[in-house]
């Protein structure tokens, strides 16, 4: 279970997102007697039904000077930020969770030891346009040339790298050495300093993904602010999808806390999302606490107030993040909650959520915007089955008559039961249907064999994900 | 690993297929100023590229006779055979392997609880058209009602019981009662008998899958039938994919080897393909022997040459099957062999081919023709990774510096290396594209950790299967 014990202490959000209320459609269906045709979205351009996700100002932490700039990583690239920066003035404390993928891209490791020796660091240097993974001894080194650049362009010591973009490739690694001093000299605090980081970090995701909060402690009346960016599933050959993030906050943090509060942020967020089941080689999301704002310490105790205020925004700061990754997941038109509640153990709901999250049946019928509550069942029941060979798990969790399936329209409007304590409910396709013209909606799976709960964010499964995944040419 | 350790023991294959050239596409693709159209399939035709799977003839098990008949489970089926029955002419022994989705379809548990009091029956009977599953008890008394009227029929006792189609739906089950001794009168064991019994048991499978051989057992120079059907991955709103085999043959077995030869022969067949990774609420599988071709009676002995021999023969058929099932996969063009070798366990071996078979990526690379070796790579480095909260798996299949990835084109030419020890090659392109233009094709992932081995079967994942499986009004 994810526990909310404590209350939110003074969070305001003032980053106010520009309300567009142009269509949700990103391409375009055309009846052609008996065919359909779709496009494929075309140019850099935010879609217009995005655009309200990137944000027009914000308030962003002290003490933190980012940037990006457009060094060439992909040599066709003559105008899109590919190298961004985030430096802190003051050396900071950091923490990081990374991919659990076997084949662990040269940045990765390299910031995995970084951290291992010391959590204090002063920067993050991250490139798009090639995901040095897969590149043996000399991706290593590239990735501390990387560093080294940075550290040097900061006189201070310890920079966590990030690359993102094509795999098996090496780094134009003098390019990215050439644009070190230059994104250096051009780092500010500005709202448009933090969207040209969001852009540059960015690969083929539709619209770059900031977000910044102010919030208070119960401490202190400080005002705290916590800014951060991610860029998510784009792929289009031949690049390799690599979610990362950044989160900086100018609250003063205790440097053993950051390791616990960001594992538990990432859980509930970054690791509950898929868009379809491909974990990369490259995931990293890293927190920077500089304690510029001043105030006293937050301690790494988890029964401290201030400690459970911290986590709570940060959690929640996480998890809007990491929902701007699935509203920008490869061809997806719709938005989808998975809750999977009452479940024998959290395991249980996180691994049957997860199941239903990237069940092609379930998204391919999101897609058709289909009330098929049978493939929702269908694949709760396979959730928690064993490979031939291996042992058969317990599964106290599901139990066929106590479960019940439900869409929970997001207008506010009652739920519409699908099943109730296993057998089906004679659905209203009328109201189905329209809360499957919704672009948010949720699933709710009630599973009645215990207290246990999970929430997974996923898309649906497009023509559009098959065509920025297969048409190689294009 | 799977032993081959016997030889074949005069294998033959006497049902010839028809060899059509005609072309491997199914859907056309028409380009149209930045869009591209495509159309689904239509009508009930078998579409030219499947013609050469369905055989013209075939040498049947001696003492079965099947056969199909119209019923209309379907209101609006009045030509589609969909009810199908397979009776021996004397009490014969049986064993079925059930899907381990904990939403299991009334048919499954009336069969499974069948099986457990006798291994002895006279018949199976199976409709198409509707699941009878999540049916409640409503459900297994019309599955207990079919049973009864085959048995009726037949004036023997014991008949296993298998529905396909809509979930969540009752049986029109006066039609299948009325349907049960029309299509018993009809029973024959001629070509066209068990071809419409393979017809009967299809949903939205573009071809009915047959197969039979015969075979010599090493003891004997007997000459034993071994015949079998079986309905794949075909949903269309709102339909479920619900898999069904029946394998009959008239070589003696005792009866207490039908059980582990039919799970040996699962576990590397119809446990080894994926079309999309969702297992449905129906799937089963069953073997008959009726003895009636006489010979010495295969003991359940595993070290017995005979039992080796008849192990063998039923793999090789079963897998035979599995592969008619993935060749009709939704939207399939390419039937692709996952190969996963020198692992450390076998378990470790089918967690990473079935991963790689299951990717969205990958499958949408094949789709797209794609050489991009660097999905595959992703999939293996995720395949054996943990949930969150859940404790870290030991991995030691999985060492970057051991790992290969090859294609290896099925017109015998040499194998084209993607990755060699963690290192990429310089991949010649042009041989990419020619292998990948081949419509069957092999993975080969040698993991240099060890012996153990695996073999998954998948095609790829087209625009056709988000049609099939989102477009619910078509």
């Amino acid at each position: 279970m994810f526990p909310r014990a404590a209350p939110v202490f003074g969070l305001a959000k003032r980053a106010t997102a520009s309300s567009s209320s142009t269509p949700a459609s990103v391409s375009v269906l055309v009846s052609v007697a008996n065919t359909r045709s779709y496009s494929a979205p075309v140019g850099n351009a935010i879609p217009p039904a995005k655009k309200k996700y990137v944000p027009t100002r914000g308030s962003y932490p002290q003490g933190f000077r980012v940037g990006g700039v457009v060094v060439g990583v992909k040599p066709n690239n003559t105008t899109k930020p590919d190298l961004a920066m985030i430096v802190s003035d003051v050396p900071c404390t950091a923490a990081a969770v990374f991919t659990k993928n076997k084949f662990q891209a040269a940045p990765v490791t390299f910031s995995r030891d970084l951290l291992k020796k010391s959590p204090q660091v002063q920067a993050v240097l991250i490139n798009s346009g090639c995901a040095n993974a897969v590149t043996g001894k000399g991706g290593l080194e590239d990735a501390a040339a990387m560093a080294a650049a940075a550290d040097s362009a900061t006189g201070g010591s310890g920079t966590i790298v990030m690359s993102t973009g094509v795999i098996g490739q090496r780094l134009p690694i003098q390019k990215i050495l050439d644009g070190v001093p230059r994104v250096y000299a051009g780092l500010g605090s500005s709202h448009d300093h933090w969207l040209a980081t969001a852009k540059a970090i960015c690969t083929t995701d539709t619209f770059p993904k900031l977000i910044s909060k102010t919030f208070t402690l119960p401490s202190s009346t400080t005002e705290y602010a916590i800014a951060g960016t991610t860029k998510g599933a784009g792929m289009i050959h031949p690049n390799m999808a690599t979610l990362l993030g950044v989160v900086a906050t100018d609250a003063p943090l205790a440097p053993a806390a950051l390791a616990p509060l960001l594992k538990h942020a990432v859980d509930r967020s970054f690791n509950s999302i898929t868009i379809d089941g491909d974990t990369s080689t490259n995931d990293t999301v890293a927190l920077l606490a500089n304690g510029v704002a001043g105030g006293k310490t937050v301690p790494n105790d988890a029964a401290s107030p201030d400690y459970i205020a911290f986590q709570e925004v940060l959690t929640d700061f996480a998890a809007e993040l990491a929902k701007l990754v699935v509203r920008d997941g490869e061809g997806a038109t719709k938005f989808v909650t998975i809750r999977v509640t009452e479940a024998a153990s959290e395991l249980d709901a996180r691994r049957i959520a997860s199941t239903i999250a990237k069940s092609p049946l379930v998204k391919t019928a999101l897609y058709g915007k289909d009330a098929n509550w049978g493939r929702i069942l269908c694949a709760t029941g396979y959730s928690l089955i064993s490979e031939p060979g291996e042992a058969e798990a317990a599964t106290p969790s599901i139990e066929p008559t106590t479960t019940n399936v439900s869409f929970v329209p997001t207008d506010g409007t009652a739920e519409l039961k699908l099943l109730v304590n296993g057998e089906p409910e004679a659905v209203d396709e009328k109201r189905a249907a329209e809360i499957l013209e919704l672009e948010d909606l949720e699933i709710l799976v009630r599973l009645g064999t215990g207290q246990a709960e999970a929430t997974y964010w996923t898309c649906d499964f497009s023509h559009e994900y098959v065509t920025i995944n297969g048409d190689y040419r294009t």
